[in-house]
């Protein structure tokens, strides 16, 4: 459990910046249904329990040290698995695997809770958080640094063990404009 | 240009995770390889030269207020323009717009700095950073909030203006598995 999350100061913008105003949130959506993002199920586990969610909002920080980001919303199980456990595991799924997006997006009437993982087969890798089998990657992670924004925590993880489905047997998922998408994978 | 580039604190892993190892920086972009990722050129303007460089590393963070965040090598002339300005433009690449990719990747011989402006049709929003012509959307921001994550900053983005290429006359670029590839763009 972290003892601190770390609270980022502003800095000041220009003046003539800072007079501006923002955009509306329906803009904001409208200018991201233009990203065509990977589709991942971020999973964690609380105490014994395997939590897990749908999410696009994860990307690659720096190689050296291998860290990525992965933005979570803190009304979510899996965001208070996460800090309890201090571990997440990225699943990049497949195009063979929308049927496990949307078990985790809650787009499958009646299925909620642990009983997503009736979705897909799930092993582990090395920290205890849910692997999907057939995953493009399976990225395992501890968390080394999270920080508060607005709805949502950011979570920054060191890649602890990664498992590839191996060349040349899968599509990418992809979500973009509201819909799934099927990208060959090269 | 910024006071206080805030310096993220570890918070400590269980003890388990904490002895383990992390993965090498190849193991790292092995995995980074299976994310199908959006092309974008950020651009801002340091002074009065326009600078830009074409970035995966792009994401979402919350829709109200409305904000995204962008990793951005240090040492790049992007970065220290963002770090002047407080301002920058993500525009997101459509498929006819590999070759603008390519300029600000500096993957076209013979074009560096000033003269990649000379792919693409240039204009700008509100704040002054190069917005492309035909981007399927640019995303004019001021930047809130900054970080240090190894070596690269962290951007955090409120969204003052957009344009949008109008629907259904543009297909997405994406970079994934070391190319390029186009999405339909339903």
């Amino acid at each position: 459990m972290p003892e601190n999350i770390n609270q980022l100061r502003d800095w000041q913008s220009p003046a003539h910046l800072a007079a501006m105003d923002a955009v509306d949130p329906q803009t904001h959506r409208g200018a991201m249904r233009h990203f065509a993002s990977p589709v991942t199920v971020v999973t964690s586990r609380k105490d014994d329990d395997p939590v897990g969610l749908t999410a696009t909002a994860v990307c690659s920080v720096t190689a050296d040290p291998p860290r990525i980001v992965v933005f979570v919303n803190k009304q979510t199980a899996a965001d208070s698995a996460i800090m309890a456990s201090g571990a997440l595991c990225v699943n990049v799924l497949a195009s063979d695997q929308e049927q496990v997006a949307r078990a985790f997006a809650g787009m499958v009437p009646g299925v909620a809770g642990p009983d997503r993982f009736g979705h897909g087969r799930w092993g582990e890798l090395v920290t205890g958080a849910p692997a999907l089998e057939g995953a493009l990657v399976a990225i395992d992670c501890r968390v080394t640094k999270v920080f508060e924004e607005s709805t949502h925590h950011a979570f920054l993880c060191e890649i602890l063990a990664t498992r590839e489905r191996g060349p040349g047997d899968g599509t990418a998922l992809l979500y973009c404009n509201g819909a799934f998408h099927h990208l060959p994978h090269a």
